[in-house]
Parts: structure tokens; C-alpha cells; sequence
């Protein structure tokens, strides 16, 4: 029960693998940080006609349900707890290469056929409080199996992410009630296929509003500001392609729990997840684009600046150098040579003149050059 | 009914995902922005000797004509009305989701076969008024459902984009009064592409106007506008290839209204989708192009003016320094040795004659560095 | 008949679709310009023993001689007469869509097979005057229809671009007399492959003047000279591609009129091909590197120059300070603390003496860190 | 058994060929660099029931220990004497090219599959001492021959890779004793990635280093640093990626010494090596990324710097073109048009006066166009 | 016998099209350099037991040695003599293209298949005398003609390539003189990745050296060379990419002569040839990288040398300031108001520490804020 995971809560990509070093595979170690206290399991048993909830204290009584000809869904929340994780394991007969995997965060998106079952791992993101600092998302791992009349749910935290789908349950509403768990399956995937969407969304308004910021000149938009949100574009995209790959998985390849009349449903599934994708990765090349826009505005500003000072200068710089002739002092009285314009009644204004005809030939060159 | 795009009518590109979080999939909702007040229904029956249009106003009427050996296209203008829709896709008999995707504007360019009919989703930009603002086109979401004898369009707007089809039918001329079904669906694609092949080439013809200005350095081209362009060409590009891949699959797979007769027409259709593509494509590079040449163009004019004016600088820098020499105070009287130049009888000649000299050398050099 | 092309002459890359928008798909209208007065036929008619050539006024003869034994080649210069084309496509029995793309110049490179012929479109580069300026050059189209015993080409131009096979079918020397008119068409197909051949090594040449340029740091090197170039690579590179595919294509596919002792001859014109793709992709290449150093040289030169610049002014700035400093007026007579040295007899020597010392070891201290 | 590695050992990815050119495919010449005086051969004998170690000074006694009903791991540690190498290729009937393979360093990761055997080349990274210099890791060469209950290893230096397999070999722990050489040789390719895996992390926490420095504005993180972290990335992500595809191969192939149990292990294995092969794509992404942030921060500071400097210098300008127009030695008494400043009693004042209005007047100016 | 090649002798990637435009296919004409005076041929003949070495001098009798049951290698040096190369064809059954290919330089590197000899063709790199400036090298082409019993090789110069094939025949030992026809022109093949081995390791040698020198700042490394460098590079990647795409193809394809014993060899020189690709897309990779940096550090240091040299200047020009301000010529008798310093005591005094104050102040906010 280690916490190896801690010094790298900023940057939740990096992920673990599966083991700590030099352990033989299938160990059964819990490598997520640990987030409830104690294990909370749930059981839903439902059928067209009858739904039972319960709180399950007894994991030998899981054993029962599961064989029961209704749709049980069993969600088990909090991963810390080896001796139940392996219990479950064995109640219902699950791979040692799965339980493994189920104790640690930060899988793939993935699909695993078994003989008797499909384990699904897929990646929640927080919809409810989209961080508004540069980091990426938390995400938490949920994985699934799908076993014949039964739906076993894993995850760390008390998550609020079911509670639509126990409504439609109890209300008798819809499809869901009246089919089998391949469908809770499938109702499951579709909710993290939505969230991805809604996100995506998200970052597509956050986007538009640097792009407005950019062109306003606003200088409330940071480089930093585009890095955080570039990050959170990438792990994005990373997310909904896996899951992508996972609906083509489903697609093509004929898993044993979803008959043919899934094919349309997994088929609007793909193309849901297809278009967050091409949005997504619409976003990321829009976010590269206003990088180099900002870049090349500031720089233009700044050349903009660095000019006009230097035209400024310049201007005065063949002022000050009359200026300059005329403190000389040589000797107006030796020879009539000698800087007789010092000696002219008006010669003072006269040097005022020349300098004022320097500066506005000057200023009228560079009005001509479009340099002004 | 509600109206989430609102918000984003900016950058239509974020498509909506196909339903509200949390909602079971295919519920009936509408997305759309409600366009037209009343749903309207055209009906249009012809074979090669007959051809009626009707404005439906009883649902029911539809199952007749659906039945008939003539096709039938029936137009659905409007798509706010759900129970309307819900109504059609009992009648036609398509599945639920169908409904739902032709309820949600936005989803990507494609067909999906089904048990009894073929269903298209296409996408139709603004031919008539290309915007001239830096955004992105509004789209507008076309759904033909093909079926044996009868064809279905749904779309928000009384739209003009059919006159020219009804105008064919009517005349009697040509092979579209003497064909099934399945050469209206091809006709009404053909449309379409030869709608983005115009916007291609009316985007080409702006890209040229461009680099004139490049080249011409034209203070009206500035970036926000090119951003604008690539913009557009972008959502071109992704509208062109979907209907390409569109293209090819209805050539490569072989769906059940188009018979063998209808290959030599979609290879068509394929080629001109094909070229359209290669066109956008080339206009993505050249926009890149210039935008890089506009930027190292923009560079080279700021240097040069930079370089002009510090030379200017430059030049004038001795020259002071000569006329601060000659305005020190040191004490003539003193020794012979202390500033004998300012009792010259030519010392101020001799000091502008200095100046001169030094002048003409620097741009001399300047010249002959090939600097000026 | 109408001229629509006309206004895109610049760019002909920006290819028409097939037809102008609302025409039904197989009208036959003239797109391309109008370049020739009269539409010349002659037909050249051949077989190992004999060779007739003859000036073709009355089309319905040319039924006559598709008939016969031996090979006719029917060469149609000038498509602007939609009747003559119209007539030529029933006796040869074309389908309309073949006509139709005939008459529109611009195609992609393609071959089509039908029932009874294979139709090719290929593009001609114009290899006896390539333009100097930076535009792209002006395509021709050509279209040969490959039948049993028949080769029709078609094209706008009274090209001299046929005349070397002329010769060698008139000298009764090579193959060509003894072979079918599959072996026409592959030696057709062959010139416009070593045609591409020619502008790929002479954009080559060009290039490899533009690099001496570049590191010669010629003036005459401008950045529109490069895109230039870069733009007829660009064009060169679309064109030998669509070529490359077409080779492969006819390779690939087991066309009627090719029997298996032309996979070698095709192997060959496809092994062309390639290697002029690889060539065309190596100069593009070679141009965005070129276009990279350009710029860094440029910019090195610029920053050069500005340091010489920057460092000379600030020689002088401690120089005209010192100078500044015993032009100051403060009077000497109230204290000797105020400016002795003005007094000094060597007062203005020593002046002189700590400028050079100052000058000295700023430019000491320069050549040091190697800045000058 | 020359040295002819020596002088690269600087970038070790500079891999050599099989071979000596000039010498015939199949030569047994020794290319690695001499690392031990004497070759070790170990062999851990071992069932379910019994496991012997011995270290074994007779090879003449490994065709015994081959040929036993147990499991023999052969460790043979130093490559350098090409006769003991001969010797055993021998005795278990390896392929002349496999002992070439095994004499050179630095071969691909790879797989061959031979009539009796399985042939193994993995890289191992040093996971104890990551070097903190620039340059990338020195990679030792791990070569595998798997056969029909036997499994030989060579490699060069007396590594302590093997230990914590010895350790789970006797305390007769775990799946490892019970089971066939297959599996141990998934044991010995298991330990390699989870070797990639700590490396990829630790790559992982340095660039977050350098990224908090890069925005905290350090002068510790240098161009150099990031230029020697991406080398290490770029030559992880080869080994990563070859591991990756090694495992692919493996799971799609069927080789004879993995049955079909050994499937969930090797997709177990191959997930996490594409997990890594994620992480260190994401690592080299982000380095570009940092250093585009860095160029940019670095600029923008410069010109900040810049832009002060020269608004600063901006300002004294005129003021210094006042004082130098007071300065003139216009003869106050030849006209009252003469300087009449210089007669004000109040004339200093007012010519400071002048001078902080001017001063004012360009600070607010900047000011209020957002230089300042 | 023309000599076409001659202006293009400095970037040898632009290779020529198989024939001048105009000429029939299959023409036999020259188009190489003309390099050796009289075409050399030589035979050596073995088998297991006897080897023969003959300087053939009379064509005819080369027909005799295809047909005995001894390996006959024939090497032709010299291409220039077009009867010669003709009346081979006939001999040995030649195709009139492969003839063709042979009298043409600088085809892509291939192989092909025809009824009863495999053509190949192979360009080779200069191992002895890589070039220093910055051009590409010279390849030579080197086509094999492997038939049952023969080998056939061609190319131009006198090399000496051959030298330790011929010493390995003479020593009877190796499998070379036990084994066919096949196997001779593996080894050759496997002489030619060698070489390309060798320059690859020459390149990154090269690279290093330009490594080192940009972190060490040498003015030694000039755009120019790596310029040239990575000319060459591209160069080596793509003839090592053909060699590798041929080697792809033998082991695919089930050619004649390769029995199945031929397999692991082949799968030996593929290994070589992708390690050698890999190593020359790093070189790439690193040229590109390196030349970023290089530009990146030139352009610090360049900002470096302007940011001291502007804040220097800055740092003068308040002193150059108050120097001005008492050098104005305001009248002290006037008023006590009119610069009172003048004829203060220590006014002098008093206006140097001024300036010493002002400029001290800057020093010390300029390294506060860590510009200086």
C-alpha cells in the first residue's frame, strides 16, 4: 500500500506502470493514492420489473447475485483494500493480470476479452471543476467488467458520475430497465463519451476567448495561460483517442456480450467520439496558430515602438549637432571666417530656422517613406 | 427545445455532441436554433409521364404516397417541431437514432446503410453570401433519407438550394424524370459538391488578392485577415474531405440503391470531390506560404529602416564630437599649446572642412560596404 | 461556349470543376478557351506494311476506318465545337461523361475503363518556353481514348508535340509500326512522362543557381524569384504524382488493351516516374532550406552590420562626454577647484590625450571578447 | 578482437555494423569493448522441486544440463573469448550469424525465430547512476537464446540486472519455479521494460524541473541541459519503441516456445511498453514545446530590456538638444534677437523649467501608449 | 554516345530520365561519363575445387562459360562501348530495357524479375576519399545481372570494390567457393551495405565534430558546412532507404535464385541495412536540431554584445546631460538666479560627483535587475 504516486500529482500523464520494479507481475500492490476510507460496495439488481438497491457488507452474498437471471450491477468504490480486491477477484473467477490492473491508476483506455468476461479500463475527467491553473486534469481510472448478467464497476472516489444513470434505472424510463448488462455496459461508455464532450466544448470557448484577447492586444493573455491550456488540449486529445480506438475496437471485433443489435448503438458511439477527436484536434492546431499570431503581433508592436523612438532620435540628432557648431569657440575676432553668425543681428533665430527646416525636411522624408 | 448553440455561433466548427449529457441516447431533442416558424412539407411525386407537388399539411397523407411506384421526395423544412419528426420517422419506419441525428445540426458528412433505407448527412455552406469577415461559414445540416420509391430531405431553411432540381424536374428534360430514387439522392449530392467546389475557387481568387498585396506592400492585408482566410479554408477542408470519404464509400461499397448503372457516376462525383480536395489543400500551403513571406518580407522593411536611420545616427556621431572638441574652454591665453585652432584665422573653415571629410568618408565606406 | 476560364489565367492549378453549378451532370458545354479557329481532324492509319495520313473533313467517315484491320490514330485538335465532339463521341460510342470531360480542360491525370475503351487524361507542360517569371505554367490537357484498333487524342493546341512519333511511324523504324494500338498509347504516354523529366532537371538547374546565389550573396536572389520557383515545383510535383499513380494504376490492374508483354514497357514508365517524384520531392526540399538559410544569412548580415554600427557610436559617446565636460562654464576664477585644467598649459593636449586613451581601450577591450 | 568501438563512446546510438567490411558474412570477431578478464558462465538449474547453481568452469558440461527435464538458465557473462562463444554455439546448435549477432554490440532489438531456438537482442539503459551530463546513456546489450528447456543470456559486464530473479528463483515464490524456460524468458523481457518505465519517469520529473525553472526565469536551465535531456529522450524513445514492437511481434506471431497461456502476459507486457512509448512521445513533444517557450520568454525579456534602455536614452534627448541650444555663443549684444535667454534673470530657470516639462510630457506620452 | 551528364556533375541526385525526349524505348545509347579508354572484361570461373581467372578478349566465348556447371562471375568495366554492351544482350538473353538501364547511370536502386535472370541495380558511395567540401558525392552505378551458373556485373570505373571478393575466392576459404551463383551476389550485395555503413559512421562523426564546435562557439563551424554536411546526408538516407526497400523485397518476394537457405542471410543484410537507415534519419534529426541551436546561440550572443553595449551608452547620456547643462552661456551677473553653480567653490566638484552619483545609481539598478 505504497504512495509512490505523490510527487507527481502535478503532471497526471505520467503514468505508472503497472508494478514496482522487481515485482513478479500479477503482485497484488494498490498504487493509487489512497481516497476513501473504507471500501464502499453497492449492488443494483434490476429487471424489467423489479429494482433491489443494497449496500453490500457481506462480499460472499455478491456470489448470490451474480447468479441471479436479473442484471446485477455491482460498484465497488475504493481500491485500497487488497484482501477484498482479491476477493472479488476470486467470487467472480477475474484474471490475476486483471485485479493488477484495477489496483493501479492510470491505464489505457483499453478493452480485454476474457473467456467468461470484458474488462474495460476508461479515464474519467472532472467535469463539475475544469482547474482553472495551467495543469491538466486529475483523471480517475474506472474500470468496468462485463460479465454475463452482471456489470462490476472499480473506482477511487465517491463519484456523483453514476447518479443520472441510477435515476433512469429507478424511474422504469427508457430502454435501460427492460435490457441486458451489456447495455448498462454501453450506457456507461456513452456517459464518458459525453464528458469528453463537454470538455472539449470547454476548451473550444476558453480558446475563443484567447483568440479575442490576442487580437484585442489584452495583456491578461499570458504565454503561460496558452501553455496551460495547450496541456490540457494534448491530454484531451490523448483521452478521446484512446477512447475512439476502444468504440472501433468494439465495432469491428465481435465481443460475446453485445449481439448485433449494439452494432448501431456503438456505431453513433465511434461517431460521437470521432467528432471530439476532429474538434480537439481542431483545437490544437488552432492553439499552435494564435501562438505564432501573438508572437508575431508582439513583435510587431515591439518593432512598432523600437521605430518610432528611433525616428525620434534620429530627428534631433542633426538639431543638436548645429546646436553643437554654434557653441564652438573660436574666435570671431581674429578673421571674418570665424563663425560669423554669431555676430549676425539675427543670427540666433537664423539657427533656430535651420533647425526647424532640418526637422520638417526630416519628418516630411519619413511621412514620404511611410516609415512614419 | 432548448438552445445551447447559441453561444458558439461564432465558430461553428464545435459541433455539438449528439445529446445533452445525461439523457439517454436517442432521445428526441431538438438543438438546432429554431429557424422557421412552421415545419413545411413539399412533396414532389413524378415518374417519366407524371409529376405533382403538393404542399402537405396531414402527416398521414405521406404513407400513401411512400407507397407508390413514383418517387416521391418529400421536403421537410423546419426541424423544431419533434412531435412532427417523431411522427415521420414512425411512418418511414427509421430507427430512433436516425431521428436524433437529424434533430441535432452538426454531425459529420456521412451515410449509414440501414435495414430499409440509406441515410445522408451532408453539410451545405452559404453559396449566395460568403461572409467577408474573418469567421468561419454557418453551415446548414442537410439529411436525405434514400428509401425504395421515396426520398426525404430535412432541413432548417427555406432554402434556395433546391430551385434548380425542382426546375430540372419540371422541364421533363434530361435523365433525373426518368430515373429511381437513388438518382435523385445522386443528383442532390452532385449539388453539393459543386457548392464547395465555388467556394473553393472564390477562395482561391481571395488568396491570389492577397499575394498581390504581399508583394505589392499593401497595408491592407493585415494578419487578422489572412487568419481569417485559413480560417475558412480549414472549415473547407474538412467539409470537402468528409464528402470525399463520402464518395468513396458509396463507391467501394455496394448499397442497395445504387445499382451497377450508378458507378460510372459516383467515380464521377469521386474525381470532382478528389480535385476539390487537392485545390483546398494547395490553398492551406499557399496561405502558409505567404504568411511567411508576408512575416519575412515585414522583417526585412523593419531592418532596413532600422539600418538607414542608425547609419544616419552614425554619421552625425563624429561630427558632434567634433563640435564639442571646439567648444571646450580651455584657456588660450594660457600656452600656445591650449586650443590654437580657435585663434586660426580659418579654424572654423577648417573645423566644417574636418567635419566634411569625416562626412563623406563614413558614406564612402557605408557605399562601399554595400550598407547604403 | 462560354470563356469562364478566362479570369484565372494566373494560377491554373485552381482547376474548374467539371461543370458550371445547376447544370444537370452530362452536358456537353465548352469550358476551356476558345484557341483555334476550326477543329482540325487527321488520322493517321498504319500497320507494318502500310501508312495512309489524311486531313478528315466528313466526320462519318472516320466509321469506316475504326472498322479496319489496322491501327487508326485520330488526333482532334481544338474541342470548341460541341457538335463535331458530340458526333465523334456517338460513332466511337463514348459515354457522355468521357465527352464531357473532354471538353473541360483541367482534369485530374486519370485513366477510366470502359466497356469498350480505356479513356486516359493527361497534362502537357509546355517544355519549349518555360515561363521566366514566377507564375505557374500553363497546362494543356490531352485526352486519349484507347480503343480496339483506335487511338483518338484530343487536345486544344496545333501542338508540335506529336511530332517525333509522326517521324517514327512515317520511317518505318522500332516497334511502333509492327505493334497494336495499345504500343500507340503507351509511347504517347511515355513522351509526356519524359516530358516532366525535362522541367524536373531544369528547375533543378535553376535551383542549384539560386544556392551559388544565395552564398554568394547575390542582390539578384529575391524572396518572389524563390517562391516562384517554388510554386512551379509545387505545380511539377502535383502533376508528376498523378503521372506516378497512373502508371501504377495501369501496372496494377489487368487493363483490356495492355496484354502481359507491356508489364515490362509499364514497369519502366513507372520506374520514370518515380525517380522524377523523387527529384521533384528532393527540390522542394532544397527550396524551403534554401529559403531557411537565405533568411539566416540575411538576418546575420543585418545583425552585423548593427553591431559595427552600435559599436563605433559607442566609441564616441565617453569621447563626446569628455568634451561635454571641459565645455562646461564654471568659473575659474572663484576657486582652483574649478576646472584647473582649463588653465593647464597642456590642459587641451591632456584632453586630447585621455580621449585616444579611452578610445584605445574600448576598442582593446572589443577586440578582446571579439566583438569587432 | 579489436577495439574499434572506442572512440564513439561518446553517442552510443551510433550503432556498428554486423560486420568488418571486407570480411565474409558469419566471421566470429569480438567488437564490444573488453569489459571483464574472464568469462563467467553461471547455470541455475531448476523445477518445481529442486534448483542447483554452478558455476561452470567445463562447457563441456552444458550439453548435459541442456538436455535435462528441468528448466537451465546459462548465464554467460563476457563476450570477449571467441572460442568459448564458438564452443557453445556448438553445443546448442546455434546459427554462426546468431553468435556474430551475440559478439556485436549494439544490434536492434529484435526477435528471430530459428528451427530449435529463440533469438533475443534487448538493450539494457543503466537504472542505478543516470548520468547528469548531457549525453546519452551508455546501453548494454542483452542477448537471449531461447530453447526447449534451456535459456542462455550473454552480456558483457557482471550486472546486477539478474538479481531479483535469482531471488524470486530461490525462494520458490511465485509462478517463476513451477513453470517452463518460456516463462522465464517473459520474466527477463518483463524486468527490461519495467527498466524503460523508471528511466521514462525519471526523464518525466526532470523536464518538470526544467519547465518550473524555464517559467520562474532561471539562468540554471541552459540551452545546453535542455539539448542533452531531449538526446536522452530521443535515444529512450528508439529503444522504447523497439521494445514495443518486439512485444507486438511476439503477440501476433505464434512461436513455439509460448503457448497460448503466455498470451495475457504478453499483452500485459506490450501495454506497458506502449504506455511508455506514450509517456516518452509526450516527454519529447513537451521539450520542443519548453524550448519554443524559452526562446520566446528569453526574447521578450530582451526586448523588455531594450525597449527600457532606449526609451530611457529617448527621453534625455531633447533635453540634452536644450542645454545645447543654451550653449550657442551667439553675441547677446549685437541684437536683442540674439539668445535673450541668456539675459532673463530668470533664463536658468526657465530653460530647467523647459527642459521637465519635455520630460513630463514624453513620460506621460509613453505612458499612456502602454510603453512604459 | 553523348554526354548529356556533364553540367550536372555537381549535385549528382539529378539523375536523367532513361533516354533523351524523343527517342524510342529501349534505344541503347550511352548516357554516362565516358571514364575508362577500352571496355575491360574479365571472367573468373570456380566451383568447390578449381578456379579460373581470364581477361576475355573475344565475346563469343563468354556463351561457353554460361553454360558449364561451374559458377562464371563476368565483370564488364567500362559501359561505353555500345556493341559491345549489345552483343552481351543477345549472349546472355538480355532484355533489350535492362540493356538500356545498364548503359544509363543513376537509375534508383532495384531489382528485377525476368524469365531466367534477376537485374539489379546498386549505386556505390566513395568509401576511400569522402569529399570535405560541401557537395554530394559520386556515385557509381553498379548493376548485376544474376542468371543460373552466372553472375554479371557492370559499371564504369576500374574499381576497386571487387578486390576482397576476389581475395576470398582465391583462398578458397568461407562458403563463398562452395556455394552458387546466389550467394556471389549476396555477398556483393552485402559488400555495398557495408560501405554505406561505413560513411554513415563517417557522417556522424562529422556531426559531432560540428557538435562540439557550436557549443564551444568555434568560428570554424560556418552555415555553409553544415549546409554541406546535410546535403550529403539526405544523399546517404536515400540510396540506404532504396538498399533497404531491396533488401525488403528479396526477403519477400520468393526469387529464383534465393532457395530458402538464402533467408536468414537476407534477413541479416535487412537488419544491417535498417540499422543504418535508423542511424542516418538520427544524423538528420540531430543536423536539423544542431542547426537551431546554433542559430538560437549565435542570436543570444548577439543580443548579449547590443544589450552591453546599449546600456554603456545609456549610462553616459544623463552625464553627457548635466555636461550640457553647464555648459550653457545663461548670464550669472544677471541675477543670482541664472546658474549659480558656475561660481560656486566647488561647483565643479560639485557636478562631477553628480555624474559619479547618476552613473553609480544605474550601475546598481541595472545589476539589481540583472541586466548587466
Amino acid at each position: 500500500m505504497k504512495n509512490v504516486d505523490n510527487h507527481k500529482r502535478k503532471n497526471s500523464h505520467r503514468r505508472k506502470p503497472g508494478k514496482t520494479p522487481g515485482l513478479p507481475p500479477g503482485s497484488l500492490v494498490h498504487h493509487g493514492r489512497r481516497r476513501t476510507d473504507n471500501v464502499h460496495i453497492r449492488l443494483v439488481d434490476y429487471s424489467a420489473t423489479h429494482i433491489d438497491e443494497i449496500h453490500v457488507n457481506d462480499l460472499e452474498k455478491l456470489a448470490d447475485y451474480s447468479a441471479k437471471d436479473s442484471v446485477s450491477w455491482i460498484r465497488i468504490e475504493g481500491l485500497h483494500d487488497v484482501t477484498v480486491m482479491e476477493r472479488i477477484g476470486q467470487i467472480f473467477d477475474l484474471h490475476p493480470l486483471v485485479v493488477e490492473d484495477i489496483l493501479h491508476p492510470s491505464q489505457r483506455i483499453k478493452v480485454e476479452e476474457y473467456d467468461r468476461f470484458l474488462y474495460f479500463v476508461v479515464q474519467l475527467l472532472p467535469v463539475k471543476h475544469p482547474p482553472s491553473n495551467g495543469n491538466e486534469w486529475d483523471v480517475e481510472q474506472l474500470s468496468i467488467v462485463l460479465g454475463d448478467g452482471f456489470v462490476l464497476t472499480f473506482h477511487e472516489n465517491t463519484s456523483e458520475f453514476f447518479e443520472p444513470i441510477f435515476e433512469r434505472l429507478r424511474t422504469m424510463k427508457g430502454r435501460l430497465r427492460k435490457r441486458d448488462s451489456g447495455y448498462l455496459c454501453y450506457t456507461l461508455l456513452d456517459m464518458v463519451v459525453d464528458r469528453y464532450w463537454f470538455l472539449v466544448s470547454a476548451l473550444g470557448e476558453k480558446i475563443d476567448m484567447v483568440e479575442d484577447g490576442i487580437f484585442r492586444d489584452d495583456d491578461a493573455v499570458t504565454l503561460n495561460e496558452i501553455h496551460g491550456i495547450k496541456k490540457r488540449v494534448i491530454q484531451c486529445r490523448r483521452l478521446v483517442r484512446e477512447m475512439n480506438r476502444l468504440c472501433e475496437t468494439i465495432m469491428r471485433e465481435e465481443f460475446q456480450f453485445f449481439d448485433r443489435s449494439f452494432n448501431v448503438y456503438f456505431r453513433d458511439l465511434y461517431d460521437h467520439s470521432l467528432r471530439a477527436l476532429d474538434n480537439v484536434e481542431h483545437h490544437r492546431e488552432s492553439l499552435t496558430n494564435l501562438l505564432e499570431i501573438q508572437m508575431t503581433l508582439t513583435g510587431n508592436r515591439m518593432n512598432e515602438i523600437m521605430k518610432t523612438l528611433t525616428i525620434f532620435s534620429t530627428i534631433f540628432i542633426p538639431l543638436t549637432f548645429i546646436a553643437g557648431i554654434y557653441g564652438m569657440n573660436f574666435n570671431t575676432n581674429r578673421s571674418r571666417w570665424n563663425m560669423p553668425e554669431l555676430n549676425w543681428p539675427f543670427g540666433y533665430l537664423f539657427s533656430l530656422g535651420l533647425m526647424i527646416i532640418f526637422a520638417s525636411g526630416m519628418i516630411l522624408y519619413f511621412k514620404n517613406k511611410k516609415w512614419l
